[in-house]
């Protein structure tokens, strides 16, 4: 199979893709009325009404569905499991979306969705309404075309991924039974930036926490104390150096513990990535990148944990020079974790490490979440890889992991069922940030691999 | 001589003493009209106004007095030399006061002088026009008196001392010959918490500087960049770390070559000074103190350099997590330098160091200042001893060195002169604070020793 080489298209997708080509405008301009709707989860804006929105969407198409109470906002479900014998999909979108601040910085109003320049612009195009939007409208064609699905199908659409999560894992767990499925498929974050499609199989999981170091009952002056006040600046300076050194090695007593060499098939797929050390410099600005730059890239980026200061502030900031001794510093950290990891132990052993060298410091947790990996020869991986192969008439680039924040490890670890994430949004989308959009190129395309990927897992034994 | 001795006052000052005892209340009503003049070097506000005022009440006395520019704000100078064969000293002060900000924090106007409980509060009470006008009015009673003063009288008030003396230097090297005194007294900084009264006989210089990190062209994303893109903050960490250990000693190369040992006299008197870790622990709020512990108190705020880190800043601040690689940081931190060393050597070695430990990082120097040093057996030590003694009725604590920012460099250095800072205000002056006072009873006790001081020159042998 060669990167430029199309394949065949069956005669049933290919009724579906016509009837997409054919509602190209209509598709768009319901992405607009959609986008129209705010729903932000950190603000509590609008979330009931795209519930509803949502549940009436699903229905129309002959789903059965409601929306489902968690212990946050609730989560929308649609099935369709007409098709006996065929294998069962859950398709895992979200949709709440992030707050649009700074709203000084849109060209145009975050929920007054338009089109420049080929683009839809409005916060939610790209994360993740115009991806999950685009799963529903590849339900609808296939719908539209033949009355029925080539594959069952399960859609969970989440209300709190914006802000971490809280309450999936909590709900995959007591409703198992809802969601039993031969595999997840993810439609969010973005395509290659050359715009060639890609298939991840796993998400590094995060810890996050904070340290903060405390002295004196305020600043005082160097002159005076300097020296004689201990400094939480120094202190964290100190702490800091011990668990990382200056090789980019994390110096935590068995933070490497439970990672795992990645397998062949990785390795190879790895390899074949274009990932270079000059792109990503030019790409950041950078004149190298970060030690240990004797591990290949694809390492560092996927079979690797991490251990990254987000910030850290103590002190003085403002011009000049104040010559004090500071009485307070905080930092704060993250960790990417690799499969086998577990965010509990990791963070059991940066907290020992911390007591250890600096007990007086304190050690505050800010957030967990597990890493997932599906096996790259899982089920379903070939008809993944086709129906990619298939809408975009190229072949897509498989990452064995990537540093996402999806909560992944809930269909991988909890059900135990393979999960892929199928990005459709440009490289650029700009989400989280002002004037978020998608190309429109890209949503459509999104379309069609989503009818692609039905009609793929259609034709695929259970 | 024991420390509640009283020493016996000569006829002489005996009715100078009477003279200020006398006119109290007129010398506190003209401390407050002086007070009322603001002269904020920092803002350039009213510095030509207290600049003629003070010409003019220095020609009053019968001083020969003048403003003196230099490239800064002018040097008022006065000068009385009508005593023949005694000595000559040299008054400093300085007539600029710190910025009065916030001054939503002030009970009272800084610039409208009151009297609440026995304290003048206004800016400049304590830092230092309340303490150079008692001085002024020291010289005032004697004349008014006697006609004459004990001693030759030279008076060198400068206008840049809160914004870092950037010229008195120059103007010191240049007018050699106005300067010739056989000692320097300067009356700044507070007394010891229990009232007591200081000589200091030398203060640490003071070397700032900061570093500055970059990397990428902008923050960027944790999951996808973390161990990737080189972080600004791990870097000034490792790079920190190298300069002080955590045994609290500085491990940058040959920054200790110029300590020397502390004088017998010098060591002797430190260990008389009522000097505790549990009295500075419990005024911080400390459970104890910086390394290095195994050193004695009195080193460690004399006769050791320091370094400190006053403020490090980088990435995010905020509340919760931002999972974010930072793309810049920087550290501000100062050194306190003993004598014999140089701050050109030392921001040099500083410079080296950082260049050879992180090459990419930016030294940039802010600030410095050289170390002053007076020998505890100096001329005229023990004169300035029992004029302490004789006003306060109390031995002053003799204070090898400081931490203060006084130049007094350019008196030890660049003139050769020997040079005592002996203070007026009470401890909890709140200078460049808030609510800044001076108690009246020190004021009018500075109005005492001045006139003491002044006597016990006058019976010295040059
Ligand atoms: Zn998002
Ligand atoms: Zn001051």
């Amino acid at each position: 199979m060669n990167a430029s080489t199309a394949m065949k298209v069956g005669p049933e997708l290919s009724s579906v893709f016509d009837h997409i080509a054919k509602n190209n405008d209509k598709f768009v301009s319901r992405l607009l009325d959609y986008l129209r709707h705010p729903s932000i989860s950190a603000q509590n804006v609008g979330m009931g009404e795209v519930v509803e929105l949502l549940v009436s969407m699903l229905r129309k198409l002959g789903l059965e569905a409601s929306a489902i109470p968690t212990a946050g906002y609730p989560v929308v479900m649609g099935r369709w499991e007409r098709a006996p014998g065929a294998p069962t999909v859950l398709l895992y979108g979200h949709y709440d979306v992030q707050p649009p601040d700074p709203l000084e910085a849109w060209i145009s109003p975050p929920f007054e969705p338009v089109i420049r320049e080929e683009r839809v612009y409005a916060r939610g195009a790209g994360d993740n309404k115009g991806q999950h939007f685009a799963q529903i409208l590849a339900l609808e064609s296939h719908l539209a075309v033949h009355g029925c699905l080539p594959c069952n199908v399960i859609i969970l659409l989440e209300g709190e991924e914006e802000i971490g999560s809280p309450h999936i894992a909590e709900f995959v767990d007591a409703h198992r039974d809802l969601l039993k499925a031969d595999l997840v498929v993810t439609a969010d974050g973005p395509l290659h930036e050359s715009g060639r499609p890609i298939i991840t199989y796993g998400v590094r999981g995060i810890v996050a926490f904070e340290l903060r170091a405390r002295a004196a009952r305020s600043d005082v002056h160097s002159g005076n104390f300097g020296g004689l006040a201990p400094n939480p600046v120094w202190t964290l300076v100190h702490l800091l150096a011990t668990m990382k050194n200056t090789e980019g090695n994390i110096t935590i007593d068995g933070f490497y513990d439970d990672v795992g060499a990645p397998t062949e098939l990785e390795r190879t797929a790895a390899a074949r990535l274009p990932l270079t050390a000059e792109d990503i410099q030019r790409a950041l600005g950078l004149a190298k990148l970060d030690n240990p730059t004797d591990l290949p890239l694809a390492d560092r980026l996927m079979f690797r944990p991490t251990l990254t200061i987000n910030g850290l502030h103590g002190g003085y900031g403002g011009p000049g020079s104040k010559t004090i001794v500071p009485h307070e510093a905080f930092a704060k950290c993250d960790a990417r974790l690799v499969e086998r990891q577990d965010p509990e132990d990791i963070l059991r052993k940066i907290e020992a490490h911390v007591k250890n060298h600096a007990p007086d410091v304190e050690f505050i947790r800010i957030e967990s979440t597990p890493p997932s990996k599906t096996r790259l020869d899982a089920p379903f991986s070939k008809a993944i890889q086709s129906a990619l192969q298939i809408a975009h008439g190229v072949e897509p680039l498989i990452y064995p992991s990537l540093g996402a924040t999806l909560p992944d490890y809930v269909f991988t670890k909890i059900l135990g069922t393979p999960s892929f994430v199928v990005p459709y949004a440009n490289a650029d989308e700009a989400n989280h940030a002002p004037n978020e959009n998608i190309k429109i190129c890209c949503f459509l395309n999104g379309v069609r691999t989503g009818a692609a990927l039905l009609d793929a897992l259609g034709g695929s034994p259970r």
